[in-house]
């Protein structure tokens, strides 16, 4: 029988539970251990704290990073932050102990542009150590950047490159219908994009690996963010929005060369989306196009794509990778083969 | 300045030919020799055989595999026959020499179900001389089985998978038409189905490699081909097909467990085909689905896979790889970084 592969769950928000679930489900993964630093998390069991049917599991919540990672898992599942320079320690302290690491850092997932020393800083760390590192999710990491790389395959010449990801945010957990800035007035959302509070992060990264990948010559990466204002008054489970408030984000990167655009990605993000759906147009030799009607779920699909890097991190050679690097499949619930 | 890829065309048909017409596009790569065993293309310029514009390209087609191999390329690219039993002793001289191979031959995109001592023979003689090669191209290699998996990256579970591929064959080259038994009627047509004439070669495969990426424990595969019978009278620019003729083919593979279907694949590839599209659908947890709009253009896309995969194949570790396992993109015309 093949060893199990020993995973430690290092931040447990919403995405972090919806991992340990995830990961409960499969035949080759023990988990060894969970990390937050939330006091009423901290001491409690972790299917409890997840509100598993199984709970409880046995594992308790650490709020000493150190000592939970001391135990070498062979893959730290980490979901802390978005910003990079933030989770700078919690990446270091993974590696040092050995451990792969799957990320949700929004800023992890293509980081050579906006922190090349950091990239640099960590490709060495885990090179050093012998392990690998991966900052991946449904966007960035999945719909924006490695759907569109892989669609690439069957292209001879490509010009431009548009993705866009409407999502409709009314089923989706209060906490990110507030993150949109859903409810606000447009100068209470605007007051809140200055502020750095309103964004989602992970356009630019996505734009450059694409351009990298595409060898599209992109010099400049330029962003917006808009609130989506609501046309009529919508309830969901959760808030009340009236006409003329913000339903929530309306997000635009461009890749820009020379001041051309190469490359557009257009995020929509708001409560009463009409036609939710990811689609990704390749203009060159042939054009060609995807949908995914509906669009990938964002909080399903971002601890799926992260359970299901595991296999490929383990098998990557050591150093920091990026989503566009793995050959990312699915991650049987089965023994591995 | 970076060494460039030293590349040969093993094959000039209709694909071999795509191929070395785009690989001209690829700074990073020099042709180095091209081999064919029809007299009508021996002792010829390559760039006139292939009908390029800025023929003649200074490299002669040579009957001599052995003599032209023995260059010792980084990459050969392969293109002669869908047959893995006739295309081994070509492909084990290709790694004798220490070259990586990407090759077309649909049956060594995924041999392990039903040529399993080949493909060991394969990932030996691969491994022994530190090369890797495989078979790969749009469908098998991409859109029913590479695309697939790559898609199941957002899934939490599956239970079963599906891919359609509808592609409209009006327009395209003469031999295809005749080989998918346009203008026959179906008696002829299922004549030729019986001696073996006539099929697309690749399902069973796709089927097999998706069954073991997605942990779908597929017991046995099963192929029906039957006439898709045109309605109407026809003509294209090569041939004219009367109502009650056979149009094309309608293929159908599927993967059973103890008799229950978890993969079904749907080829349906004649002329006149309405609605043109790749379609795939998983269902599990979510469900999801992802369709290419008009389909990706077999030849074109055959030979964009193919030269898109050289960066990974020289990059894989040795051995036997298939297009599951390799990390494809876009193969830059510019210089690779």
């Amino acid at each position: 029988m093949k060893k199990k592969i020993r995973a430690i769950q290092y931040g447990i928000g919403p995405i972090g539970a919806s991992i340990v679930k995830l990961l409960r489900e499969k035949e080759a993964i023990t988990l060894v251990g969970a990390i937050d630093t939330d006091p009423s998390k901290v001491g409690k069991d972790l299917g409890e704290v997840v509100g598993a049917a199984d709970a409880p599991w046995g594992i308790r919540v650490s709020g000493d990073a150190r000592g939970v990672l001391e135990q070498s898992a062979d893959v730290v599942m980490h979901t802390t932050s978005s910003s990079l320079p933030k989770v700078m320690d919690q990446l270091l302290a993974c590696l040092d102990v050995g451990s792969c690491v799957v990320s949700t850092c929004e800023e992890l997932s293509y980081p050579y542009r906006t922190y090349p020393e950091l990239a640099e800083k960590l490709d060495k760390a885990a090179k050093d150590a012998g392990v690998a590192l991966v900052g991946t999710g449904v966007n960035p990491g999945f719909v924006m950047d490695k759907l569109v790389v892989t669609l690439a395959a069957v292209s001879q010449r490509i010009e431009h490159a548009k993705a866009l990801r409407i999502v409709d945010a009314s089923k989706r957990r209060l906490p990110l219908q507030k993150k949109i800035g859903a409810g606000m007035t447009v100068e209470e959302f605007r007051a809140k994009v200055k502020e750095g509070v309103i964004k989602h992060v992970g356009l630019p990264e996505s734009v450059a690996m694409v351009a990298d990948s595409l060898g599209l010559p992109v010099d400049e990466i330029i962003e917006t963010i808009e609130p989506k204002v609501a046309t009529e008054h919508i309830k969901t489970e959760f808030l009340t929005i009236e006409a003329g408030q913000a339903a929530g984000v309306h997000q635009i990167a461009r890749g820009l060369s020379a001041g051309k655009e190469l490359i557009y990605m257009e995020l929509q993000m708001y409560v009463g989306a009409k036609d939710p759906a990811d689609t990704i147009e390749l203009k060159g030799h042939p054009n060609i196009s995807l949908v995914i009607p509906g669009g990938s779920q964002g909080d399903i699909a971002t601890a799926s794509v992260a359970v299901n890097s595991i296999p490929a991190i383990l098998e990557a050679p050591s150093g920091l990778r990026t989503s566009r690097d793995l050959a990312i499949g699915f991650f049987s619930p089965r023994p591995l083969k």
